[in-house]
């Protein structure tokens, strides 16, 4: 297969999946989920094989358990299916509706981006999502999963594709890219894929964004913040920060450092160190942090920079919010950052000046999320300012054209001054 | 001047911009209005000195012509001044706001985007509307104008930045690059700038595109194309045809290819022809188009993707509205399309299935530009489908956060089904 033939075919089929009807992307979506259910069986036989390859090669457990794709998953994709259909039209809708002069109207209208480059972990699930939500926002889209669910991805796409195309849409909506090399020959083509979308290991999305010109959406790290401020609730901060760091390590919005107001470093410390050594959290702290409760002290060639993804966290004591603020803008990742404070004020002011994301008063970290923002799933969570920042669900899929309705009018009557712009919003 | 370090204090600044009430933001820009007004013979002076260089070395006359900057451009610009300074508070506006459960409350407001770095071109009046673009949507910004402005844009630079620290904005709100050598550092500073937005010559964005990590908004190519459609209107079809190519012929928006629908080409080229002759503008076509209305053949190693941006027209006949669709999704730079026609359903077809930025009816393809769409002024028109698209004003500068508002709340709640999200809109 050549990726750069197959991608200038979706562009050229782009426009049309772009002006299918809201009825036919729906009917694809109900295709699907019927097909799914139809066909469970093969599904699950594939996923077996999924699995029992895993165990051969020594796939870690945490890795293992997201392969899984078995009747409760299948529930939780179709019901997500459901729940996508139940959602109005993302595509033209009117953002803006202007008469720039009589009889001559602009009118901004919601699209689709256009050709989407998904490549994504190890979760059979996910191929379904990132489909689903591709087709419902009339993108055509490129999947590549991990390497680990081949052979389940590859019923789950055939029935997926299949339903599209029985549902009118048309064939080159989507993709399945297989093999390693293939990623390579995606971020080459920049003339024909609008969008890549990454998602998986630092190192990975950092060599994505480093070797291609196409835009791309996503987040590398996930350097997640909790600040302790001198006005905390008692009663909820320790378990909030428990369940920040344990109730997921591995997902990009678990916390990795916790700062600390030094003006209740001595009483809130002890207390936090034993519930998180309570919990099976490594504890590494400074100098300071040390004095007050036995840490592993960070290595000075360690950095705040650092994303840990497991159960060690970082403790650090600093003057007041200001100092916190700092810090986050200078060695987090923009993604998800949390205030413990009781006093609106400050966290008014934590919450302005930390760039990230997602910034939040006495909330997990671990709410950063399309599903738990409502936005029916996700694609992935950016980091960056430009398009759309934090959970990406249908609404990030979306660009938009502006159309201009006129009657054969021309600029130079507007640049002699022989008719004037009225500007009139509708 | 070392760009990096330049800007890692603009990073550093852009939170406290971010966070300047609009009071501040519009105070700097009345300040700019005052000193630009009362430093007039300053800045022409200094005006004088750029013409009279761009005498000696021989400047085209049409860039001469946008070097100057007069009484009339001083009114111009202040006068934008004052719309701008009209216009709502963009930052800090709540797009979103959600119940995620009971006393866990979700809202998505608007932030500027950070630090942007804007190349523009040899035009004084520019400077002036996008540093105050920038700094009513509050984004830091680093400038880097024209060399033929090198002595005006130094005095409007002093001028507008010491305005905007008068009104208490950062002192590292806005940065004047001045070396060509300046642009490759600012390429390289992916971890301090957050947007960059070229405008100039398609090399010269092309080269910007393809050098640097930074997201990137603009446009390359400008290959408009008018589509004459059997049931065009004879009365405004010609003089609609020669202001879009001869009302601005440098500009991105000029149509560069005419495309004719077979049924009409025989009544319609020859009087086409003739009124794009008379007002100076070289036609080339195709050996069909030759039979109809003598013109020079496009030779076989001109494709129609060639962007003239002077007096040259580019005519071709075509068999209807969907091989005119394909032409330009294919030929096209996806900027500025217009079908001619009197029926709306050919229209609608047309104006859903062009991929392009612009798409219009009727009317002249230099309507695409922000201040004729009423935007107040635009920082450039963008082609991409990532981010702001069209014409560019203070929407395009804006990015967003979410800030969530909770009482201690934990995800381990949720999951463990001790707790249930009601993602209800307020």
């Amino acid at each position: 297969m050549n990726i750069h033939d197959e991608t200038l075919k979706m562009k050229l089929a782009s426009p049309l999946l772009s002006a299918s009807s809201l009825e036919t992307r729906n009917k694809a979506l109900a295709l699907i989920r019927e097909s799914l259910n139809a066909h469970k069986e093969e599904i699950f036989e594939a996923n077996r094989k999924d699995l029992a390859l895993a165990e051969e090669t020594g796939v870690p457990a945490p890795v293992k358990k997201r392969l899984k794709f078995d009747e409760a998953k299948l529930s939780d994709v179709t019901e997500e299916l459901t729940g996508l259909m139940a959602l109005p039209d993302p595509l033209r809708n009117i953002t803006l509706a202007r008469e720039l002069d009589q009889g001559l109207t602009l009118y901004r209208v919601t699209c689709p981006i256009g050709v989407i480059g998904v490549i994504f972990e190890a979760r059979p699930d996910a191929l379904v999502q990132i489909s689903s939500l591709c087709l419902k926002s009339g993108n055509c889209a490129i999947l590549k999963g991990g390497k680990e669910t081949t052979w389940t991805n590859r019923v789950l796409f055939s029935l997926i594709h299949q339903a599209a195309i029985d549902a009118g849409l048309p064939e080159n909506c989507l993709l399945q890219a297989e093999q390693h090399n293939e990623i390579d020959e995606l971020l080459e083509c920049h003339d024909t894929v609008d969008l890549l979308i990454p998602r998986g290991s630092n190192a990975f999305v950092q060599y994505i964004m480093n070797h291609t010109n196409i835009p791309v959406l996503g987040h590398a790290d996930g350097v997640c913040h909790i600040y302790v401020d001198k006005e905390y609730d008692k009663e909820t901060a320790i378990p909030l920060i428990v369940d920040a760091k344990t109730q997921y390590p591995a997902a990009c919005n678990a916390v990795e450092t916790v700062l600390i107001h030094r003006d209740v470093a001595k009483d809130f410390l002890p207390g936090l160190a034993k519930a998180l050594r309570d919990a099976g959290v490594k504890l590494r702290g400074t100098e300071e942090v040390n004095e007050i409760t036995p840490v592993e002290i960070i290595p000075e060639s360690e950095s705040f920079h650092h994303e840990y993804v497991d159960l060690i966290i970082a403790l650090k004591i600093v003057g007041g919010v200001d100092e916190a603020i700092n810090h986050i803008n200078t060695y987090g990742s923009h993604h998800t950052d949390c205030i413990l404070t009781q006093n609106a004020e400050t966290a008014e002011k934590f919450m302005t000046l930390v760039d990230s994301a997602n910034v939040y008063q006495n909330a997990s970290t671990r709410f950063a999320d399309g599903f738990r923002y409502g936005f029916g799933a996700e694609v992935g969570i950016s980091t960056s300012k430009i398009h759309a920042r934090g959970p990406v669900g249908l609404e990030g899929l979306l660009s938009y054209k502006y159309k201009l309705f006129g009657h054969g009018d021309i600029v130079g009557d507007y640049a002699s001054g022989k008719k004037h712009f009225i500007h009139k919003d509708l």
